[in-house]
């Protein structure tokens, strides 16, 4: 979406520094298109047209910068004028930058902070990554219950501008304990009886995220009860924050893509694909693939203690790639499959039996019939020396997907279990313990049919 | 979330039939909490309660049933009363409803709705499925430019109720042409100047989707900037209906659970895990087994081409399952890594060259890592006959380690670029290929090394 056609015209404005074009710039668009246009830019030509804007609308396109951007800028450009913007930004968003700003920075701009600002960042900041109190932010509607619509009303005009939404208005006591809930669309529906109080208007029953709440837990009752956004609050029920839609939408893409690496056996990133240094990528994915190779090799010690059986019968080599690939691909299915199924909250822990029982109906009947399948391939394109010995296949692969649904489904629950990641643990111990499982089995099978 | 403790009261108000408790029962907690205590009733009792309910109330509280218990209902229930709720849904869940009901149901509902509640229906259900079209409502709030801020504040007190959202307020002219857009939250820090018309507020730099635009797009589109509802419209700009951020982080959820299955090579479910019947659970998992189990098949064969070095070299042998596996991993880290990067919008198709270099660096630091494991392993742990002979194993490793990083990375890219959907194609095609290739590879380099 970037685009360079505007940027020559944009330079110029900068060079004969016209006020008038340059303000027109910065709001005649969406301020996400404004930081768009100026991607090209380098940080100091930047930082210039941001000038221009007023510091609202500056945060505005500010925000939209890629992270690194962002980075880049406050680390270079003149610190009183960052802290002036860094007051502007929304606290959950000035928190994770300060984060990733250099510590001798971060000294520099804390004290041009106004003490408010400094104590908010410090309170933030001792929130654990993840949590929803790392997610919120500070800046939501909090009003009285005694208002009347039409003060509400005022009141909001009035705090409009910095508040990250107010579309919900949430009703506190003197001490900032939660007791209530009023939408903008109920003050907009009383707007005939101005004279209402919120107390009359407000609903009490209402869903709230504790502050230390796994953020993939609230995402998922936001999603549930289709809200705009949550409050959160402490053990006494004193409103901290909220957490509005759009960080929902992040958290769920963000979990969405965890769990898909962490299912492909790659520790999750935390920046882009392409914004990860190689270095990086590699040890995240050369970690797990050498805790998958040591598995691996067990395979190799697997087979030689069956040497002799695979060097009179040379032919149940060839089938070892097919029994190996079924199992893990069964594995595979059966666990990608709960572990969707356990973070979308479809499946909770309490349903093990019914995902066990399930598991095992498929297993038979997947393992019926590529166990068909595979006796009449085994047989009829002669890999086999003959009917007899080729039911080694059908009985091997029957045995092993049934092993590999059941152990697909239970390794991910009985980790969830034990409070850890079910998307981190199972992709490799299922495959691995498949690998061994799978050797043991066909092998045994072997002599026994062959013998 | 299922409260069973309310139950037998419920069915004490039911069976006395006590309105005033019954109407209290419906009101006092969020809808989505309602229908959740109405679990374990029947469809008779569950009716029965709704009945008591205001049509808004009961429209609101419907919305959260389960999906399945939602068609049970309106199969099961007298036909007028379910017109009389189904005018009152939104028109996306309407029409989604419908489409899971039989059409002999259909037939009887539809003659007793609105000629204009039907028409919609009509027009709704032509677009295909995944498009902005099939996800759109059509309950959006839209206004003449002419207004002035007071007048815009009225109109939406009166028609609040019946909207799916009133915080973007949209500015069509008289033929619906989307003209801008005034969000509530300007709406209401314009309350002290009640004569600006919102001709003056509007926004006329704004975001919209093509009613065919593909569903993934406009999440993405709404998560990039942080949006609320987005206006979806025909290739005149004519104003359809809109989005709103609740479907949006549904259709995010939807996405990343398919992305996710497909990956793991299962065919997408249209139900959650415990609602799909088991043998369309197996067919969606044996479909593709089977292709797998194809591919695999093929690996038999290029194994028995190299009948006499196995039958010589009998440790050749304890090693495929180390290879295939290691390739197959690699593989699939990389094809993951792509999938979700393009899905997220991290990497576009244009950045093909430089996934390509990466992947290649990374291959060989992987490779290069694995193969030194491999050769130690293989040469210490005594099952390779000799240090030259073990020397078969680390060529192996590097060659088709870098193999799967690269073809992992370019399928998906490949597949989208023929417009298919990059998480389908890859997994399947990767394993299967880089099964047969590190067979090949693997007996190669084994002759070469070891004649």
């Amino acid at each position: 979406m970037i685009n360079t056609l505007y940027l020559p015209e944009l330079r110029e404005m900068l060079s004969e520094q016209s006020e008038a074009d340059l303000r027109e710039f910065c709001t005649a668009l969406h301020p996400a298109r404004t930081a768009e246009f100026m991607e090209r830019l380098s940080p100091d030509e930047a930082w210039q047209v941001l000038k221009f804007a007023e510091p609202r609308v500056r945060e505005q396109i500010f925000t939209f910068f890629p992270h690194e951007e962002q980075i880049q800028l406050l680390q270079t450009q003149d610190r009183a004028e960052i802290a002036v913007l860094i007051v502007e930004l929304a606290s959950d968003d000035r928190v994770d930058l300060l984060e990733d700003l250099s510590s001798v920075i971060v000294d520099e701009i804390l004290p041009l902070l106004p003490a408010e600002v400094r104590r908010e960042i410090l309170r933030l900041r001792a929130y654990p990554e993840g949590s929803a109190g790392a997610v919120m932010t500070t800046e939501a509607a909090k009003l009285s219950e005694s208002l009347t619509v039409r003060e509400a009303l005022d009141e909001l005009s009035r705090q409009a501008e910095h508040l990250e939404t107010i579309y919900y208005l949430y009703i506190v006591d003197e001490t900032d304990h939660l007791r209530g809930l009023v939408s903008a669309r109920d003050l907009i529906s009383a707007i005939g009886k101005p004279q209402t109080t919120l107390a009359e208007l407000m609903e009490t029953d209402l869903l709230s995220a504790d502050v230390l709440e796994d953020q993939e837990d609230v995402a998922r009752k936001v999603a549930h009860y289709d809200l705009l956004a949550i409050p959160v609050v402490d053990h006494e029920h004193r409103m901290l924050g909220i957490i509005t839609h759009d960080d929902i939408i992040d958290v769920v893409r963000e979990e969405a893509t965890e769990d898909a690496h962490r299912i492909a056996a790659v520790e999750p990133l935390e920046a882009s694909y392409l914004k990860t240094p190689i270095l990086t990528l590699t040890w995240k994915r050369g970690i797990w693939l050498t805790i998958l190779f040591g598995a691996a090799f067990l395979t190799a010690f697997a087979l030689r203690r069956y040497e002799e059986g695979l060097s009179t019968w040379v032919w149940l080599a060839w089938f070892l790639p097919l029994i190996i690939s079924t199992g893990g691909n069964t594995g595979n299915q059966a666990a990608t499959l709960v572990i969707t199924a356990l973070s979308m909250g479809d499946v909770s822990l309490r349903d093990w039996g019914r995902v066990v029982v399930r598991e095992l109906a498929m297993g038979m009947l997947l393992g019926g019939g590529l166990a068909l399948l595979g006796y009449l391939a085994a047989w009829l394109s002669g890999l086999a020396p003959d009917a007899t010995a080729a039911l080694v296949i059908p009985i091997t692969l029957l045995l092993i997907v049934v092993a590999g649904t059941l152990l697909g489904a239970i390794l991910p629950m009985l980790f969830a279990r034990l409070g850890l990641d079910p998307a981190m643990m199972s992709n490799p111990f299922v495959a691995g313990i498949i690998d061994i499982l799978g050797i043991v089995v066909y092998m045994n099978v072997a002599m026994a049919v062959l013998s």
